[in-house]
């Protein structure tokens, strides 16, 4: 693969043009964000270095003009090559002031007496930062009050800008390409934690830059969970065989799912829940529209595989995509969030075949004006066989 | 690599019973984890589902008696896989009650009116639940109040059981085995992005469940920094390539890294450079023993260092590790830190050869009642050629 280009300062200066319109109507004097996705998302700052726990890192949004980063010192080279330029830094790890002094000047500085500074309090957001600091933070800015952010974030991070889409259509194609190489790397007999390593290097060879996420399973007519790691069980004629990944380019993650049978053909059952779980696929792509909720959507996919005489998972059948693994709506039953132009989904509808054995099949689409457009190489109708 | 054993039951039993004795010593009536790490070390419940931000996970560490994990019933089945016994779900995410009344009601259970809940919320640590369920707990938990946990949580992790000892071990080898086939993977002309990659694919090969951490850099005498990710930079005859990784084996991390000479022998200076930090290493693995602070640790470093004439870095020189690729003390002037027997650490020295370019180096050792025993294959007195 040829190196991705890199995101243009417009890029940057839309998404803050945004979140400065959504702060407005929300009454916010500035944005504090301190995760490794938010402060991605603003400033381009990439680095897996968030993996050490031992360093807190903050963007500033003001109401007006450009965000500020307060970061340790050691990030100072990284950040000073994205676009931003106001950098303000600390030596961290410092125990007794751990950035606490040096934030509190700057949202002084950036927000009002009296002024609201937001934080993302909602379903999926943290504060990366210890709460003994933030309480001390708290104090030391006196009148200026913290306050729910209204989802100002995450609305915006919902719906992708062409150059996100096709940073996740990157990611997409790699793993497909891993996909494609499967029967490489998985005979029966072979222990599924070195189908996993496997795996994970197939996906590295395609492209992708880390692989952050890896979860799967093997057995007869399915598996247990979809969240496990690996063990060190050997794969079984028979057996149904799940690869779920999450690989990472340039930032933006792909998340989907294939199902291969080991050894031979499917039984019949295993090939009914497939073939049932790919066609509620299909019609799920084919009557995607803006405008519909997440609700909607899931009411079509189960809905579908109901009259085929399969029984839907109990919990969510697809999410939001794009920096984060999941992020956004989710797409079951009493979510209301509409779907719009420009948000990326994925679909994954599930099924149990049996008590604790279930099957899941899953794709990544970015919805259009005029429906969806698969991002995600579609997997065959009938499953493949290793 | 044979597979590694579980860890027995009587670990979680002893790890348990260290907690409960700070506890008591400061004043708890239970704990409340919600981040990976703390999760497995109570628990051994081990995914990498937490790279999904939407569902939060809790373990109740109550004064007496085992723990309570309060998950989504997504987790209910891998949870169910581990010495836990009281595991009680719901189902997330569920923005209307995303686990709030669970969570209270299993506090409400187990602590008394009146009685403190401790939070980790010193240095490192961060709560990993939203801030409005975190505020509607407080709340809905009426008199029991939410306290710091004084430490307790980081001191039970900061001294290493030999089961873990051995698990670091395990990760320093294979971390070891993937470093001596870098020559197979980086030759002048190799962008560094490739090398990245196919480093990681050495790293699985060689037993990595999976790479959680790299980071590096390429340069004449040396790097701009060492948390970047890769560019398409092509290596280049005289540059110093620097990979620093934190490879994951049965979630416990090794953190070390390896220089290389890239076409032929180093500069003198950076020969001069390597030697003088390979000799203040050397130092420190001689003399470190119990009792000492990690200040004192850096001193010793900083000291052989300036006596070499070098330039020794600003930050720190190393830190703990363990479940987390930094976690525990930092290897710096004014941490007073104990070292204790049974203390992971890395030992981390750099110099600044120049104005922007940097040489680090460094190693994984456990702490013994004698001194310290090294974790990673020594690097060698040269820098090796690739």
């Amino acid at each position: 693969m040829t190196p991705d280009p890199a995101f243009p300062i417009a890029e940057f200066e839309a998404r803050l043009a945004r979140l400065q319109k959504g702060m407005a109507a929300a009454g916010l004097g500035a944005l504090l964000l301190s995760t490794p996705a938010d402060i991605f998302y603003v400033s381009g700052f990439l680095t897996r270095f968030f993996e050490s726990p031992t360093r807190v890192w903050f963007v500033v949004v003001p109401a007006t003009g450009p965000p500020v980063a307060v970061i340790p010192a050691i990030g100072a080279d990284l950040m000073g090559q994205t676009w931003l330029s106001d950098i303000r830094t600390w030596p961290a790890p410092r125990p007794e002031d751990d950035g606490v002094s040096l934030l509190t000047e700057t949202l002084a500085g950036l927000v009002p007496r009296g002024g609201g500074i937001g934080l993302p309090m909602g379903l999926e957001s943290h504060l990366r930062m210890p709460l003994g600091s933030f309480e001390r933070l708290k104090e030391s800015l006196g009148d200026r009050v913290f306050m729910p952010d209204q989802g100002v974030v995450a609305a915006c991070r919902a719906v992708k800008s062409e150059p996100e889409i096709d940073r996740v259509r990157a990611s997409c194609a790699l793993a497909g390409a891993a996909f494609d190489r499967v029967p490489e790397i998985a005979d029966p007999g072979a222990p599924l934690d070195q189908v996993f390593r496997r795996f994970q290097s197939l996906l590295l060879e395609e492209g992708a830059d880390w692989v952050s996420y890896l979860a799967g399973g093997a057995g007869p007519d399915g598996y247990g969970d979809v969240i496990s790691p690996a063990t060190a069980q050997a794969l079984a004629f028979g057996d149904v065989l799940m690869l779920d990944t999450g690989a990472v380019r340039q930032g933006y993650f792909c998340d989907y799912d294939r199902n291969f049978s080991v050894g031979g053909p499917p039984s019949l059952t295993t090939a009914r829940a497939h073939h049932a779980l790919w066609q509620a696929t299909e019609e799920a792509l084919a009557q995607l529209r803006v405008g519909m909720t997440a609700a909607d959507l899931h009411r079509l996919m189960a809905g579908h595989l109901e009259a085929s005489g399969q029984v839907p998972l109990a919990g969510r059948f697809g999410h939001g995509l794009g920096i984060q693994l999941t992020e956004g709506c989710s797409v079951q039953p009493g979510d209301q969030t509409r779907l719009q132009d420009g948000m990326i989904l994925t679909l994954e509808p599930g099924v149990e075949i049996a008590p604790g054995r279930i099957l899941v099949h899953e794709e990544n689409l970015v919805l259009r004006a005029d429906g969806a457009e698969l991002l995600s190489p579609r997997a065959a109708i009938e499953m493949v066989e290793i």
